[in-house]
């Protein structure tokens, strides 16, 4: 494939970048559109994952009574609210070997091959991620995943000019309770409100915070 | 600032992360350039972390003798040799006050306030991050870090048609070991191989395999 036309310059990537920040004060009038919203949930969709394994779940909470609630579950944190759109980054609680599985009859679908010949595939699977970690072990292992996958989001977010507000500051159990989660196996790792900033939001105006390029690099 | 011009379409953005995949096979011979290597290294920088805090550094392995030295620590897997370039993720082991002190000092300095001003929101990470969390707690919220950060260069890479292997398939403590992690506080969580794919590598022609998108969106 010619990818000479369709790539990026390395200034436009990092225009966007400097562009984002974690948004405080969204406009609760201004709406994601829906191709832009479907090309976010197809960003979450084709995030790497450890393994290909996926074994996340993503809630986009719509529903505004629902979002309310979750604003007291959120340390008052009201992008909760206030977004356009908010995403519940979940894992599965008890991931095992029917996951796997799962992964092992996608592949064989997509690629039109028998489950079978995966053999070798599903026991590295198995043996790495499964058998290799205990319980608490795998699901940091998961949590770790659904990290990667707010990357994705994130970074094409701020590609696609929407603000996002990615926050650690709620209580999982609250939220696993509101939603409903621990009957489905999952539980919550990390939350992102989407919209677009307000024009008075002071914190769109203060220059990013990063260390020197010296703190955070070795080079060997 | 009018983004109208400058961010990407939604199918811009899908076709990117349509094009990308965990390459096997890189081609020896092609470098990245300096221009688009700074890109990434800035996207790596500018990646959000929890509280802004950065409990990370990122380790470029250039030297190919140490690339060599990797591949047995990776299970034999090339790419760690044979990519342009090679990140090492690290997270601080023993991140507290002291590396709050520095994002809390380095955020004053950077809006040209004095550091006392921020007293609340040193207090707010140190009881959030530092006191509510035990070692290793603390050590797997950094890790989460780390992946976002892999979030971030993954889908900046493929913005700037630039391939990658993310991997988990290596030894943490051997890595450690030969780079030298440990005593500077260091403890690797995840790598990426990043470079050119090879025309030969079978992996590039095989469609991506995702779940459906009902079996990892729930609508609420």
């Amino acid at each position: 494939m010619n990818t000479t036309d369709i790539t990026l310059s390395p200034e436009h990537l990092l225009e966007r970048l400097a562009w984002r920040y974690a948004t405080k004060q969204f406009d609760r009038e201004r709406k994601i559109d829906g191709p832009t919203w479907h090309a976010l949930e197809e960003a979450l969709r084709l995030s790497p994952s450890g393994g290909g394994l996926q074994p996340w779940k993503f809630v986009v909470v719509a529903d505004p009574a629902v979002r309310e609630r979750l604003v007291p579950a959120s340390y008052g944190q009201t992008q909760v609210r206030d977004a356009s759109h908010l995403v519940v980054f979940t894992v599965k609680t008890a991931f095992g070997e029917a996951d796997v599985d799962a992964h092992v009859q996608k592949t064989a679908t997509v690629r039109g091959i028998p489950a079978g010949s995966l053999a070798g595939f599903r026991h590295m699977l198995v043996g790495g991620i499964v058998n290799a970690k205990d319980p608490a072990t795998r699901l940091g292992w998961a949590a770790r995943q659904s990290y990667l996958a707010l990357g994705t989001l994130l970074t094409g977010a701020a590609l696609l000019g929407v603000d996002a507000a990615p926050m650690e500051g709620f209580d999982p159990a609250r939220y696993d309770a509101i939603l409903g989660l621990k009957e489905k196996g999952l539980t919550s790792t990390v939350i992102c409100a989407l919209g677009y900033r307000m024009d008075t939001d002071p914190y769109a105006a203060l220059p990013k915070v990063r260390f020197d390029h010296d703190d955070v690099f070795l080079h060997v």
